[in-house]
């Protein structure tokens, strides 16, 4: 997508040293565009750990390059395989929710085990990982498509009106390689040239709709108004949002969607008020493995002075304010669980389905086996 | 209540100078204590307007002593009732959702105009408004002792464990003139040695939450734990909230509940979980002219920077960060609407009543020929 009108993805191999992969500093964002080399995996830990990257495709994108980059530091002595797997455990080990760490970095190890005797390791790493980002990419594209039906269908009904979409934290292009999931259909919509608005929750603790989802729609041109958190059950009593689009950190195969923590409460408002709650998602999102969402989906709990303090900006450096007294004690959650029943449908790659086991098969046939 | 043990309320008159009354500045707490002096009608107004005091009761109070101010400086010419009724009118419009500001100003205009020829206007007024506010602070107490009841039922079922109560915004002794209405009860139970521990939702865009609740709770030494406002869904999925608390800025007498934005979120998730759902509030805070909440009730849209920004404490200083692009649009509604079909109970200062227009009546029978 478009930076000041230069194209970007979110994460890319350095242009004339493949020792280097190279991703934006997503916690300066929107104040400072800060492009930080990425040479080790422990480089990759703390990228994704410390949410220099962020949101589910772009997550495995960066773990996947990460493999690549353990593969350029094997050591000279030791259990090449073994060495594998402590790389992939330590990757994985970054952030529990998001289920598309687990698929990239097993993807990786697996082609590891495959071709352990091979002298092409690092190359085959190298254009496994190139080929996770730019399915991810691709994913997201056609999911744009898929989307962009529902809200041409949307705008049938509401002739010379605009649809007003409301969203919560960041399935942009930043959250992807590209694209972006949720925001696929709205900026192909935007696009299509179809009269579309986005409200824009802020997404606290760490504000990813206030500092990304606002920053990318601004370089889309795609119009849009920063919301608090609490206003969207509001804003859906009084018909002024029309679909509520969000993305997914893991989905279970009968449709239970995790997401950032807060999701659940807007899924209760659009069924409250029938307005069409919809899950953008590509399949490496999936969790073929489990079945009730609610109890399986391991729920991150991170820093608690992520709630404390907020960051922004402040004489124009980035800067955090405490929002509390010194010693009020916080509880910070990341995701929270939609269960399926509050789901209209999912977007996936390869079209809509239902939030439902049997929908959901009907479109990935081929994961059948994996279920546990 | 109690401010590093020293007893204070929220309002009063200076101890040895009638002219001047006496609040604290809400806007700078937890950070600063601050005890401001307002001496002119055009004092109180602003003091309501830009939220240094703020909450339904005590919104109510300040005006009721700003109606007193406006008899301190009667204009040596004109007509004294055309005076008063500008100077209510005035007041009536610094904000538009609290009825407690219409109900208290209303209460002292009808005193000037019983009372037009009387030499004791002054005193009349000022007499009034401290009836008004000592009643405020004495409906709140008794909220506490109904409250106790139903925290003290809930502790039957769950012997040996701690009750988990989850309060929006700040419906405590700040928003009163002591007790507050949704922190009575808690800080009842916690008077009588009941295990309770308060989920602070921070309450965005102001954060009453984590700036004042908070505060309260810690100056009063009960349990707490701040949250995002997006987390309390996941913790009553997860059964770690036994109970929802909170305020009202106006209930209809058919029982749908205007209150601080985000309310409504809450109270969807507590029904589809199964928790129960009250609402604390004084009599003074229910509108007896209005049925449908939803379509009647004014919602106040207030200024977006109070959404691009976030205020807290940086370096010792009130401060505040810029959370969003430059550019980014922001709204701002202040208020939403929970339909009574979402509310458990009403918690009020003669009891606990269903939120319907019937049970509501059979606490206030007086009260059925306002109705319109």
């Amino acid at each position: 997508m478009n930076v000041n009108g230069k194209h970007y993805r979110s994460i890319w191999l350095h242009p004339t040293n493949q020792g280097i992969v190279q991703i934006i500093d997503q916690r300066k964002l929107p104040y400072e565009f800060v492009v930080e080399d990425l040479k080790t995996v422990g480089d990759v830990y703390t990228a994704i750990k410390d949410m220099h990257v962020r949101g589910a495709g772009l997550i495995g994108a960066t773990a996947a390059y990460g493999m690549y980059l353990a593969a350029l530091a094997i050591p000279g002595t030791g259990d090449t395989i073994q060495y594998f797997i402590s790389q992939s455990d330590k990757l994985k080990s970054a952030r529990p929710t998001a289920v598309n760490l687990n698929f990239a970095v097993d993807r990786q190890l697996e082609l590891v085990l495959q071709n352990k005797t091979s002298d092409n390791l690092i190359r085959l790493l190298r254009d496994s990982a190139l080929e996770i980002a730019d399915s991810d990419a691709k994913a997201c594209q056609d999911i744009g498509q898929h989307g962009l039906s529902l809200i041409q269908e949307l705008s049938h009904h509401k002739p010379g009106e605009t649809i007003n979409i409301l969203t919560h934290c960041n399935a942009g292009w930043l959250a992807f390689v590209d694209y972006g999931s949720a925001t696929a259909p709205i900026y192909a919509a935007h696009a299509a040239g179809l009269d579309i608005h986005v409200w824009v929750d802020e997404t606290r603790p760490l504000n990813q709709g206030a500092r990304l989802t606002a920053w990318e729609l601004e370089q889309e041109g795609v119009p849009h108004t920063l919301i608090t958190d609490n206003a969207g059950g509001h804003l859906m009593q009084h018909g002024m949002v029309d679909l509520v689009l969000v993305g997914s950190d893991r989905t279970t195969y009968t449709g239970d969607v995790a997401n950032k923590i807060g999701t659940y409460l807007k899924a209760l408002a659009a069924k409250d008020n029938n307005i069409p709650f919809y899950v953008a998602l590509p399949s490496s999102s999936f969790d073929w493995t489990i079945s009730d969402g609610l109890q399986r989906i391991p729920i991150e709990e991170r820093d608690s002075n992520e709630v404390r303090y907020i960051q922004g900006l402040h004489n124009n450096t980035i800067d955090r304010v405490l929002i509390t007294t010194p010693t009020t004690a916080a509880s910070n959650f990341a995701f929270d669980v939609t269960p399926s029943r509050l789901v209209t449908g999912l977007i996936t790659e390869r079209g809509i389905c239902n939030a439902s086991e049997n929908s959901i098969q009907l479109l990935f046939p081929e994961k059948r086996s994996y279920r546990g």
